[in-house]
């Protein structure tokens, strides 16, 4: 078990659902703001909202929510109803409480590869939440350790690698998110395999310039895995 | 350094001010509750609220706010303003860009204590939030681990140990909360040391049957703690 080659795998819209949720949340805000605002309207300052508190609520549900009571009390200019924050703070409630689909396949394909790969979970946002989305997705025996880090940046990966004695040019990490699971990874000397979902949140969006340098393999699904690093891992 | 001792610390109202900060907005928002109703009543709802929240958003400020958001639309029966919904969140921002004061003496005691033992710091709350007050504390290079859990159970506890592969019988834990710091630590087979800070949350306070069959040393202060574990540590 110990030389087995250890695997980093984000977890949230890779092994399963996330983004679809705030989308859907994001979706009846937006008709709750119809008396006030259009929809683009909305979403943009809810967006423009949620980058000014990313840095000090950090990622997930209750940061959302947080965000969506203040984009409320600004769109309305301050007529927004009380019951609609209650509505805004019960989607909050029902998103921390939402059961947790897997994506196709993932539960087979996780069991393929921990026969021979140490995984490592690493996923951000909500202690509280991250955790109770593990528990519930039936995934926790097959991996071999879980860590919910604050911001996936350059520092985290080294910290994460580091107390797990993880040599980062051993190292490999998948994720749907260039920024969070492909970029800093590569950056510090491991390497990183994209596998796209077709739904990403615009915060974790690449821009040309972070790519820019940098190459990485991008898989159509997370089944395609297994056999792909078979390939990749013996061929380099 | 490998053989040194472990030390676990827990972070807020042990090392630092926390539980002020809370007081000081609560004190502000039953004065903003006040047309609704008096303050044990505003306090009592945000309790009950908060008791009930918890286990879905864990601890921390933001969890604290959606309460206090919460709790004002159903103390004042849906009538309070949205402006008053805004300077709650704000309260909040000022609590998530608190400086942080370090209780007397610590940072010396700090650096005594990392002469002789491992520093794993285990505290619980937001992800982000603990991290920019520990990042802040200037005290960081004196720990040897930093752990964020969402909940200081036994549990968390075995895991947190097991992780960084200490026993729980050489391991001794030091906070001010009885049933975070102290009961769960003993309940895994560790030691644990109590130092009461004046202020305590009624959510962190022991009940006698809590209690009931322990038995911990409790310290006056921080400052005391390397002479008693010199003393408490050889003599076993």
């Amino acid at each position: 078990m110990d030389d087995l080659p250890v695997l980093g795998l984000d977890a949230d819209d890779t092994l399963w659902e996330n983004e679809v949720h705030f989308r859907e949340t994001e979706r009846r805000f937006v008709e709750l703001m119809a008396p006030w605002a259009d929809g683009p309207t909305t979403e943009a300052v809810l967006l423009d909202t949620e980058r000014a508190n990313v840095p000090i609520t950090g990622y997930g549900v209750k940061g959302f929510v947080l965000s969506m009571v203040e984009t409320a009390i600004a769109v309305s200019d301050g007529s927004v109803e009380p019951a609609d924050i209650s509505q805004v703070l019960e989607w909050g409630r029902q998103m921390l409480d939402a059961p947790v689909t897997l994506l196709p396949d993932v539960a087979a394909t996780i069991r393929t590869l921990a026969d021979d790969h140490r995984l490592l979970l690493i996923t951000k946002g909500d202690l509280t939440d991250q955790r109770r989305k593990v528990d519930s997705s039936g995934l926790t025996d097959h991996f071999w350790r879980i860590e919910v880090v604050a911001e996936k940046s350059t520092h985290a990966y080294r910290e994460v690698l580091g107390r797990h004695g993880i040599d980062p040019t051993e190292f490999v990490m998948v994720g749907n998110s260039v920024p969070s699971d492909v970029i800093p990874v590569l950056e510090v000397g491991g390497r990183a395999v994209h596998i796209p979902h077709h739904l990403t949140w615009a915060l974790e969006t690449a821009t040309v310039s972070d790519i820019d340098g940098h190459e990485f393999p991008i898989l159509d699904s997370f089944t395609e895995l297994p056999a792909f690093l078979a390939d990749w891992l013996h061929r380099d």
